[in-house]
């Protein structure tokens, strides 16, 4: 059943109702229509979103059926809207309107686009009009969406028709009659969020944003799609294409970015709602497929799902039965109701996905009435529903079905249009999406306006997270050391960078994958994120790290300003690279708190000893790979990393004290490189010690060493090599002058990678296979980490 | 119930019952009470292990108690073994007795010692002595257990007590009553496999290792627990401790390798049992705890075993509701047992794990009893049972409790003995194990005799196998390659070699995680592995890359003649990697074909294509990464991944078509580095252009341009950087001159690494951003892959 649009009491609705006088166009009657078979059995209803209570408007009020045409006509024509009751006069829209940052060339001006006045719907359900034109309407717009998909996959000649084909009908659903959106907005903040997990099937996400008056999937984007920078690429790309939320394709991660978002929705909606106001309130949609299901990450992150309660994540399984292979039964027999039953899950099973629009449509209306439980509406589809010779197989999964069998799947779907066509009576039916969309967003604004009034401290912290706009002066907040602070492990230096900025940053939470006392992770003013504390901003992931990465993805990218972090020791960032690498290419910007980061954590042995980590972070795009020495640069590693809301940063930290080193500081840190020590003059040292994290002490005491026998030394902090390969070639010369050569490096890891920055006369002191088990202290002497190797190095080049 | 120890068919248990004659020493009367706690009701029963049929001797025979009390003696004194009957005389054993390739410092001289008769037992279950005595001695075992994990972790100031003192009794059951195993021989083939997936609970495997009579636990290895090169790491690692079967300590991952080991025994029984003789034929246990249930990767696995039936894997979930973070309610409260239920899985709950001997006895017995499903055993413990102030607690999970609470547990359970002290007589009762393993070893060897002599084709098969030695002149079915040959892709080259291998090496098998028709891996003339043709080669592991991995891991060190293959993108290695790295620590020779590995994908986008990937394994430790050109390199590869047992390979393989290049060469690819052309005199070429896999063709190219223009240009293919790696500086000095800084490389990957091949003055091209959507000859141009750049490239270093 349809919520109200509003999030008012049910008698402005009826108020606002009572007072229209428009007439119907026939579009509208269509559109009424359609709403008997969602479920005709109900009078018009009203549904209080979050409180789930109903207000039968058939007996409580003398509302008639021309009566409730008449208000749903409102929403289609905003500007013949002369009668507007009082209510209706909206307070001026606050500055902001829950934007994100712009993402590329997208038009902030369409976007904060409103009717002049903003209009409000309520839904019809009780009408008794014929279905039939209705239900062939709904088909119509169905069988757009799957020539959308099936002829531009054939354009490309590359792509995945079979999902979009199949899943038709539960998109139209959830875009034309569940989701809240405005399309000219994609980043207002109270939408609801709908993840492509089946991030395979786009072509259905692209033709429902299309249908819907997204900009960003306009026709010519259509036939573009797969196309070199086309804003429809292979996959769904939130950095792409605004209104897709998350980036997916690699299997699991959609489902666990969902969790995410809708964790975040209940953590916002616990700190911010209050008792006359639900300013934060919105569904998440999934789509997730037999893939998705088999990922392990997906289990990870269901039964998180399911402890948290998350009611308002509703996810549909495409339960097709086909996969990459064939039959899912080679190789997925297992039962996945019961499991998801298990989980914690409230699970429906609509048996007929390819045409029941009701049952789907009734599925989502008890999905919703379940609030302390996420729910898995498992709906069995056809893979390539409609091709008469490849649907229901392996080969309309990923390839373009070809001239002939687009030809047949017209004939046998009665689509006589040329290839991405949108009937005039479809494009009519969604156009009401725009004005619709654009109210929505006014009324919301209308009621943040009205919120910022009352609740003037906590407006203020929840649009600092709807914006990203950090808190003026928020890095005070970060310690500072001098060389005769105490030795400290780096993990413990983090922790109390974590609850210095909590302090100060609304939109920090996060916490540990079951090592919160060994990463040190907790944020000590606030209890645990639970499904009874979901205020809190301690997340509790246990031992699910491919999940915990995913899910921070997902509430980073549900709002600008919420700042997730997350942790294990570094060597498991093995388990969520997946994970790790989706949030450097979505430009999310979570913070990975790593700890134990060398051989240093000792006894545990090579399982738990990362060698090869830290290159192979350095390797990857977009993120941002941080290793402090001490206090001062940790600190700074937190200040890059809060400011960096668009690449990840990870943090590499240490099980072991180490000193204060004279030299290190925040603004080093921001450099990625830089000189903590020097006795040369004229930038031309007899040698460079370059040192990370827990060795930069080793070369500091290599270069005291080497400075008591007359030599000139340098020492380097190269915290950062992405940061400092960003400095000007001035600062890097500054640095490393191209004309010292002589340059050791020490670094508690692969020296792989390490050759380009103490070139070809240069050496490098590192760790080029597994580690041991033994104390620390024992497998650096053994492994040649010692003062005593860098001196000889260094001897050695210079 | 016991088993038989013997495949022979029952009567020849009772011929050899019937004629001994020795009198029981007082140990063995215990042993035999202790029987009695197990299944008092039941007569003395043999029982056929393979078809679960039972044969009561009291009933068939008119064997007395003595009879079966003498029969249990013979297994503690082969050399008063004085009245052989005839079928005790045993053929000499077969040249090799299931050895695995020496482990480091392994006394072979020890593992093949054998008593100069074998002999046998068979367990008496129907003895009505007193209980009491024979409870107190498992009892005793059982905090012998439980002091060794307390005392070695109190030694070494580190460690993990709280597991081993929880499930000490199921430990007991386990290596005392239930396994079958050759303590002098741990790589005897048909042993039973035991699998503690949580590995930080290792002092638990090594208590029992010691105590079975291990000849690598010796009392003073207890006392290096967690020291430099002791044989007892902080975690179980297979490649230190002949005993253990695989490496554990990352989460989930043990539990996937049973699954593989379950999986090996499944194929290889049905390969090569026969009606007459039952050659392979063991379980393989695991013991699991909390943490392995919330990784994802052990839902992959399981529920791969569920749909596999593997019903002789039994599964030990050591519910103990205490995580690192402390009660698992703050984020584990899904119903495991419904979960394993949906997965396929027989499951049980030991509701008192603590005490409840007889209740683990018995669900053993049922497990033993469901044969074509897996079993869950939840048993239900207290984490650091017996500590006073501890138990039950986070605090007795990862620290050693401390001297105080040491004392107070010796207290509480009675123990007055010294650390790391084991009482006499539980010496005396683990005593019988090293002559009972040796007639086990010695009994299969005898079959495996009368089973070669009558399936010699079988025998010698399932003998390479067993060995790992490979059949003679295998690398003749290698296909060979000339320029003339049709251009290919590599991923279907690699089909090719796969399908051409599987004819000469019985042990190659494995398959695809959902991608065998993309990946290429299917063999064409085997079908499925799957429940009921378990005798098929082809795997199908769903979308389940990480469960793949592990699982592989276990196939491969099941044996050393198994040489597992499993496949997925090359992207995708980001979801497996944490077993990629356990297969690299544990020396498991799996190969990983990853195709799809670069942007020559084309249109799927960046979240399908790798660009650190290469860079990221290149760091990772005994790890070979091959990067094959064509048809010749493919085959190289493919030989050097046979070759190599003790290290994984990861062959990189291409979407698209590449030519066949003249130059390339199998004996090339051993080297690593190699070149392909080259028009210059002196190992002095004016320029050096290096490539790998895809590049090298525009390598080449870009070689020809040069010469038309009068350069010296040499070719280098450097398709593994490990293999070039260990050749000889003068190798080296004949492919990279050192007089020779003009060099240019080209990669579609991070250009991260690189640095240390060109040198200073070279130039790298390649890619440090992430791919693009668009069809892959675009995406080379606009990323400016092409033999233009490099010829640019190499005139402006040359």
């Amino acid at each position: 059943m349809k919520s109200c649009w509003l999030s008012f009491p049910p008698l402005f609705c009826l108020h606002q109702i009572k007072s229209t006088k428009h007439t119907l166009p026939k579009k509208q009657r269509k559109r009424v229509r359609q709403r008997k078979s969602y479920n005709s059995k109900q009078h018009l209803t009203l549904h209080s979103h979050q409180n789930n209570t109903h207000t039968t408007m058939a007996s409580t009020s003398s509302l008639t059926l021309t009566q409730a045409l008449l208000a749903r006509a409102i929403s289609y024509s905003s500007s013949s809207d002369t009668t507007t009751p009082r209510a209706i006069h909206l307070p001026a829209l606050p500055s902001f309107s829950g934007l994100k940052s712009a993402p590329r060339a997208s038009s902030s001006s369409s976007r904060r686009r409103l009717p002049a006045r903003a209009t409000r719907r309520v839904r019809a359900q009780a009408v008794t009009l014929d279905a039939t034109a209705e239900t062939a309407l709904v088909e119509k717009s169905v069988n757009t969406i799957r020539f959308l998909a099936i002829d531009a996959v054939e354009k490309a000649n590359s792509g995945h028709p079979g999902l979009p084909m199949g899943c038709a009908p539960m998109g139209h659903i959830l875009y034309d009659e569940v989701m809240r959106y405005n399309p000219k907005n994609p980043y207002w903040f109270n939408r609801d969020r709908f993840v492509l997990s089946a991030g395979h099937g786009c072509m259905l996400q692209y033709a429902l944003l299309h249908l819907a008056g997204y900009d960003s999937v306009k026709e010519e984007d259509l036939a573009q799609f797969r196309q070199w920078e086309s804003r429809t690429p292979g996959h769904p790309e939130n950095f792409e294409t605004p209104g897709v939320e998350v980036t997916t394709g690699p299997l699991g991660q959609g489902i666990a970015n969902a969790v995410g978002l809708a964790l975040a929705e209940k953590n916002l909606a616990a700190r911010y709602n209050k008792p006359d106001s639900e300013i934060v309130d919105h569904y998440t949609y999934v789509i997730l497929g037999d893939g998705c299901q088999m990922e392990g990450i997906s289990n990870e992150a269901c039964s998180l799902a399911g402890h948290w309660g998350l009611g308002k994540l509703i996810a549909f399984y495409d339960d097709n039965h086909i996969s990459i292979d064939g039959d899912t039964e080679i190789a997925f027999t297992e039962n996945v109701d019961k499991r998801f039953e298990a989980l914690g899950w409230h699970v429906i099973w609509v048996k007929e996905g390819n045409t029941g629009y009701d049952e789907i449509r009734a599925a989502i209306k008890e999905a919703k009435a379940v609030t302390d439980k996420p729910t898995l509406i498992k709906v069995t589809t056809t893979i390539g529903f409609g091709s008469p010779n490849k649907a229901n197989s392996y080969s309309v999964h990923g390839s373009a079905l070809g001239a002939k069998e687009v030809d047949a799947t017209r004939q046998n779907l009665g689509w006589p249009h040329p290839p991405l066509h949108v009937p005039e009576e479809v494009k009519a039916h969604w156009s009401r999406h725009v004005p619709e969309g654009a109210a929505l967003e006014a009324e919301w604004n209308a009621k943040f306006a009205e919120y910022e009034k009352k609740y003037p401290a906590e407006a203020a912290e929840l649009k600092s997270i709807i914006t990203g706009e950090l808190p003026a002066g928020w890095e005070k907040a970060l310690p500072t050391y001098t060389p005769e602070s105490p030795a400290e492990a780096t993990r413990n230096l983090s922790q109390t960078n974590l609850n210095a900025l909590a302090q100060v940053l609304p939109g920090l939470l996060g916490g540990s994958a079951d090592l919160a006392s060994s990463n040190m992770t907790l944020l000590k003013m606030f209890g645990d994120f639970q499904k009874d504390t979901p205020e809190e901003r301690n997340v509790r992931f246990g031992v699910r790290e491919h999940g915990m990465g995913a899910i921070c993805n997902g509430i980073a990218l549900h709002s600008p300003g919420l700042i997730p972090y997350c942790a294990t020791f570094f060597v498991f960032t093995d388990y969520m690279r997946a994970a790790i690498r989706i949030s450097a290419l979505s430009e999310a910007g979570v913070i990975y708190v790593m700890t134990h980061d060398s051989i240093g954590l000792g006894e545990d042995g090579p399982t738990h000893q990362p060698i090869e980590h830290l290159a192979s972070f350095r390797a990857m795009p977009n993120v941002l790979m941080l290793r402090p020495a001490d206090g001062n640069e940790t600190a700074g590693s937190y200040k890059v990393a809060v400011l960096n809301r668009k690449r990840p940063s990870i943090l590499a930290l240490s099980r072991q004290k180490l000193p204060q080193l004279p030299g290190t500081s925040i603004e080093g840190v921001e450099k990625g490189g830089y000189i903590i020590s020097d006795n040369s003059s004229g930038n031309k040292p007899d040698v460079i010690l370059i040192g990370t994290g827990s060795e930069l002490e080793i070369a500091a005491k290599a270069a005291e060493e080497l400075r008591k026998e007359g030599k000139a030394v340098r020492v380097v902090s190269l915290v950062s090599w992405e940061l400092f390969d960003e400095q000007s070639d001035s600062y890097k010369e500054s640095v490393f002058p191209a004309a010292v050569s002589a340059r050791v490096s020490i670094e508690a890891g692969s020296t792989f990678g390490w050759g380009k920055i103490v070139g070809d006369k240069g050496k490098s002191i590192g760790i080029d296979r597994f580690g041991a088990s033994a104390p620390a202290g024992k497998i650096y002497k053994e492994f040649g980490l010692t003062v005593e190797a860098v001196v000889a190095a260094a001897k050695q080049v210079s």
